[in-house]
């Protein structure tokens, strides 16, 4: 009877086999004239189908199996045969010789019948799954910290200094029931500290304190964006928005009356431009300055009541000062949108006469920030309030500035402005970054499920979760490069200089980073499972405050419709315009631009040497990027020839406006990262950043294939073979996965999440 | 002079020449004979790019042209040249006889070569930009109570009940400052209110106060899920977590002694299965119930401090009573994982002897349930303290069960909790349809940019807008058919009836519907800008709330790899197991299957008629999910032939299994909605539906149009036309777009949301 053991168990175990089956089985064992004819009649019975063995039956064939199991040696490698004639010389010592040489045949039959995978059945019976080693997995060589050094590129040590500042216990993170009253207090000292440190005023001329360098002022910012993101925000409105547009739009007299006080926070302030009806749509704001030319005074004024600036940050509570937006009016005659310098409260905290102030309240997140509404009514400020770089206003009311037209020299003024964007974009990998850190380690530790008998393994192992997270990974350090790359070069234009191209690129990155953050912190909360819903995982606070930087500071889709347009116009025309009448005359030349056709052996090159390429990537990222321009210029030259209305045109289109823009975006940050690579002396490293590049550029593709495939860029096979190359870039990383965050280089105290400390022991 | 200003105008406004063209003007203008000299010198002069007009200067042609204006019919029609004939007319009166022909000639070549469309520059110049209307934008007749009534469908009254229920005061969500502790109290006041209306135990049989009908039970879950989803989960917990296990697992007596209990919630109660170690994995938790002869008692053990219960709600605070799985011992032997009817706590609220309880803390969302973990020092309960449907154990010892495998039988437990992996994707699809009532309504009414000299344009009047937002309508529309479908077959089987195919479905629309939450609640955030980061329009607490939908009740990734081996295995496998060695057999059959090629006519076919044939549309998704079943077989078995461990063949086709899992479900939901369109009666309302539907097919088509197309079951010049389609779709639906949330029926009320209301004014 031994020898059927292992059959019985399989019959019964888990569901495994049907009822069809064990009957087939059963009439499969009751021909057998090696059994006698009570071990016939008794199998028979334990394989009815319609009567189960009882559950003490069944246990005791387990348990015999599981006492024989220790004397059989090999024992993973067995069949259910195999161990059937083991079990049977083992227990049947007393029968004689052991077991006929057809009982075997006919044992192995039936196992082949069933289709059963015999060792794995056995060792998952048979062993006890063992505990996971837990700790010295062994690594490949990877120095964290020369990958970190090329993350933080030319400001690594600026960057050091703020990660050592935040480390701090003064920047502990409160309890989340902390009150919003509160909360706003200490992000409030928090902003305070950082201007003591002499870290507000960086962007600032060397004379109010700071270095003149707009780049650094955004490497602090990343490095802020990796702590809570309501201290970034706050940092971001008191010395970007409101110093920022006193630095950029007003006179040098202004500047030095107003930057030192800015700098080291004495004077807070708020950046009023948006309003409730106006948001996207700046140009049209409703907010009026009027000039009033006997007392050489401008009245400001909110014209209705739901005309009111929204969201202003630093306006609920503790800002004295704001740079308000409003239509400059002169005789009834408009001149546009232009920036004018108001108290809004007085030394007290009280606001100022026909100053309304309410507050934004409670958002999603950013609770730390004092988001609020402000009401002018009729408030009066001297003629010198008007921040006068590119305008200015005689005593007697004669308006003068270098730039013509209203909607130019607003666009202008914006431009100049663009470093918060870019700074937006920053902070927003930064946040990603700090949540794939948490999954990344956390993934490396907790383990469920595994092979049968084996202990259970990391769920990093597995391909479903590396494909989550590592694209992410690969995706983060491109923009950090791209990112990198475009603050210096904004910082290195001149006072003054074109922008209009970094605004393009400033609003692609934007646009990725912001909706990359998103994606990456809600994959991050999802691969850490329930633990990653805990408050104390950090990664909720990080996701519903950088929720809303898809949003602010240009909302994505209004940026990619304006990139689109850029790329149309080769940035010939002011960046931010949407008036599409002015891009009209673009689209002749673009639609007439030819495209070689591709290779065919390159569309049907399926070698991996080929697929790995980075020229053939970069190729493929262009291409995409001319073709999509191309055909977008036809699509909208064809229906204006028709006699669409240009607006309307533009609408239809849309769809293909943003593949446009994400195109560009997506090949931006690919050449800023091949560029890195190249950059690269060490070899090892640039091996390993090779394959990250790769990881990145072949995921988007595979994202994308739909487009390559309709366009006969890649052949089917390709497309495939993509697919295939990514899950082997993933095997490749997988390994190296935890060091490739460790280099994001964000402290313990900064990320301030349990399950994501770097120094934690492995999960239990 | 006047008929050159609308030229001289366009040259200087907003940047839209470039200075090489803005020189080429003044060249071709320089000449002109039928200007004077003094005329042609000031043209140039105006027309030098390095030296612009000042700004007065550029406002006086702004003002010629504005007045002029309105003395000019058709004005709207107008070329810059006509135009400037006209000025030359009504200025030019004492220069004689107006404009020679051959200025006129010149004008319109200069306008040619610039490339301008004239009328549009003109009214973006003259108009003023109007208001829009407020009201009264004509729509198309929408009979809004039916459609509500087909997608609440059997249960329409039992929803218009518990619509009406919470409407009331008593339900008003608290402020978002409440404390954990406060809002807590405020859920369970909540639930008890259902109790006491006899909601919490529809799913229980009459003689408890029931309806015995678990999809009445569900319906009333959907309707909770529209309002505040704390509420849902401790529902959930407490009337089908906590009863729903005793309900399904407990023996008669057992279900009479505590179901009337649980049902008016005198006995509130906990489902401690998790554990902080075993999330997706139970079947190996870690929890022991050991039975103790000489007492007949079990002792219940937490084994080491890690090991506890985790995230159990009812248990922080309110649970008296918990249902405890924990491996049942006897002798030293493991019989596996049974469920036990432990005490928690006492009347006074103190915790049981040998019971340890700590809260889970602060959690992303769902603050309002008293999520908590518990360990067991060896606390005792009596031997009829466990489930006792599947299995018994006698006051000797004796284990008994009619199902003998440890493993089957806890699956076949599983199983009959279903339930509330249905219940948890309705709501999931609940919590999406609120945040698209809100993102419709004010994407409807929000306005920001529009054409020249137009009104403002209504935001969902963008395609960039319906693209964000309606197919995610048509989804809703889908999957609430599809798991209506469900509720109602899993009600329809016999207690004890087989549950596997159930089980398949249940995690197939969890993960669809959970998801589809979560990304819902995301592109509703964004499409209302900053107003939805407001929590007044209540997004933010949808999106906090549900995001854990993915993980609880079942990991998503998991669900969906349960799936596709249930698939592999068509569904004769226990569902939950995911044993690998399991399904091997199956394998050899799935890869023979032979499907036919698609007819390449089909595959080439760009006929309107044909991209919107429901019969082609069911043939591609059923298509989609019987290749990709065989092909990941037949990829499978390559590997296991070649001797790989099934554990890691399957591993390495996780990405091909999520994959299926996904076809699965969005084939499950087409075939529900079409089949929902089919029964309609009304052809009016049969025509829209079917709308609807083509637009979730659709787009669905179009979102994996990689794989059709390297698939060869469509040719790009269809991949394109499918694109072309839905956009058509999205144009044919947006004027009913309001109609088709309104019909998701959610209270004003329930919805709590300011800018979502269904009674606002238009934006301002």
């Amino acid at each position: 009877m031994a020898s059927v053991l292992p059959l019985l168990y399989v019959a019964w175990a888990d569901g495994f086999l049907t009822p069809a089956e064990i009957a087939a089985a059963r009439d499969r064992l009751a021909g057998e004239a090696w059994m006698t004819d009570a071990d016939r009649q008794q199998v028979a019975a334990w394989l009815d189908p319609d009567s189960p063995p009882d559950a003490t039956t069944y246990f005791g064939w387990v348990r015999t199996i599981r006492r024989a199991a220790r004397h059989v040696p090999d024992l993973a490698e067995k069949s259910l045969a195999d161990l059937g004639v083991d079990l049977a010389a083992l227990v049947g010592a007393g029968d004689g010789a052991g077991l006929a040489p057809e009982a075997a045949r006919a044992l192995r039959e039936v196992e082949d019948m069933l289709g059963v995978v015999g060792p794995e059945v056995l060792r998952d019976l048979v062993e006890d799954r063992p505990e996971a080693e837990p700790v010295g997995i062994p690594r490949p060589a990877f120095d964290v910290a020369a990958v970190q050094a090329l993350l933080d590129g030319r400001y690594a040590e600026t960057k050091d200094r703020v990660r050592d500042l935040l480390s701090d216990p003064f920047f502990a993170y409160p309890e989340p029931s902390i009150s919003n009253e509160a909360y706003r207090d200490v992000v409030l000292s928090w902003t305070q500290k950082l201007a003591d440190e002499g870290l507000g005023a960086v962007a600032y001329p060397t004379w109010a304190g700071g270095d003149g360098d707009i780049a650094k002022f955004i490497a602090v910012f990343e490095i802020l964006a990796t702590h809570d993101l309501s201290l970034v925000v706050k940092y971001g409105v008191q010395f970007g928005l409101w110093g920022g547009s006193v630095n950029a739009l007003g006179s040098d007299d202004q500047r030095r009356e107003l930057l030192p006080q800015i700098g080291s926070l004495e004077m807070p302030g708020a950046f009023a431009m948006t309003e409730r009806g106006h948001g996207s749509n700046v140009r049209d704001l409703n907010t009026t300055a009027t000039y009033d030319r006997d007392a050489e005074e401008w009245v400001i004024r909110t014209p209705s009541d739901h005309d009111h600036k929204e969201w202003i940050g630093n306006a609920a509570a503790h800002g004295q000062m704001a740079t308000v937006f409003a239509q400059l009016e002169i005789d009834g005659e408009g001149y546009g949108v232009h920036a004018f310098v108001v108290p809004i409260r007085d030394a007290s905290g009280e606001p100022m006469p026909g100053v309304r102030i309410d507050d934004s309240g409670h958002k999603m997140g950013l609770n730390g920030v004092d988001n609020g509404q402000l009401w002018f009514d009729d408030v009066r400020v001297p003629r010198t309030a008007l921040l006068s770089r590119y305008a200015e206003v005689s005593a007697e009311g004669t308006y003068e500035s270098p730039i013509p037209s209203a909607g130019k020299r607003f666009f202008t003024m914006l431009g100049t402005l663009v470093g918060g964007r870019i700074a937006v974009g920053t902070a927003a990998n930064s946040a990603a970054k700090a949540g794939l850190t948490v999954a990344v380690r956390y993934g490396d530790r907790r383990r469920q499920f595994g092979p049968a008998g084996g202990p259970e393994v990391a769920i990093l192992d597995y391909l479903s979760h590396q494909r989550r997270l590592l694209p992410l990974v690969a995706t983060s350090y491109g923009l950090t490069f791209a990112l990198a790359r475009l603050a210096e070069d904004f910082a290195a234009l001149e006072m003054g200089g074109d922008t209009r191209e970094i605004e393009g690129r400033a609003a692609a990155l934007k646009s990725m980073a912001s909706w990359h953050a998103t994606r990456t912190l809600q994959e991050a909360r999802e691969a850490c499972g329930g633990e990653g819903f805990r408050w104390s995982a950090r990664i909720a606070h990080r996701k519903a405050d950088s929720d809303i930087f898809t949003t602010f500071e240009g909302d994505n889709t209004v940026l990619q419709l304006q990139v689109a347009k850029g790329l149309l116009a080769g940035y010939r025309q002011e960046f931010s315009d949407l008036n599409a009448w002015g891009l009209v005359r673009y689209l002749r030349e673009q639609a007439a631009v030819r495209i070689g056709e591709i290779n065919p052996l390159t569309r049907r090159n399926t070698d991996r040497d080929h697929l790995l390429d980075p020229a053939w990537h970069r190729d493929l990222f262009e291409r995409r990027e001319r073709m999509l321009l191309v055909q977008v210029a036809a699509r909208l030259k064809g229906r204006l020839d028709a006699g669409v209305d240009s607006f309307e045109a533009f609408v239809e289109v849309q769809d293909h406006l943003l593949t446009l823009a994400s195109a560009n975006a997506e090949r931006l940050v690919l050449e800023a990262f091949q560029d890195a690579v190249e950059a690269v002396e060490d070899g090892q490293i640039k091996t390993l950043l090779g394959l990250v590049c790769a990881l990145y550029a072949l995921e988007h593709l595979e994202q994308d294939r739909g487009w390559f495939l309709e366009q006969n860029l890649i052949d089917a096979p390709v497309s495939k073979a993509i697919r295939t190359e990514v899950n082997r870039l993933l095997h490749r990383l997988r390994p190296v996965a935890v060091e490739l965050v460790d280099a994001f280089g964000i402290p313990d105290e900064v990320l301030g999440s349990e399950i994501g400390s770097g120094r934690l022991p492995l999960d239990p």
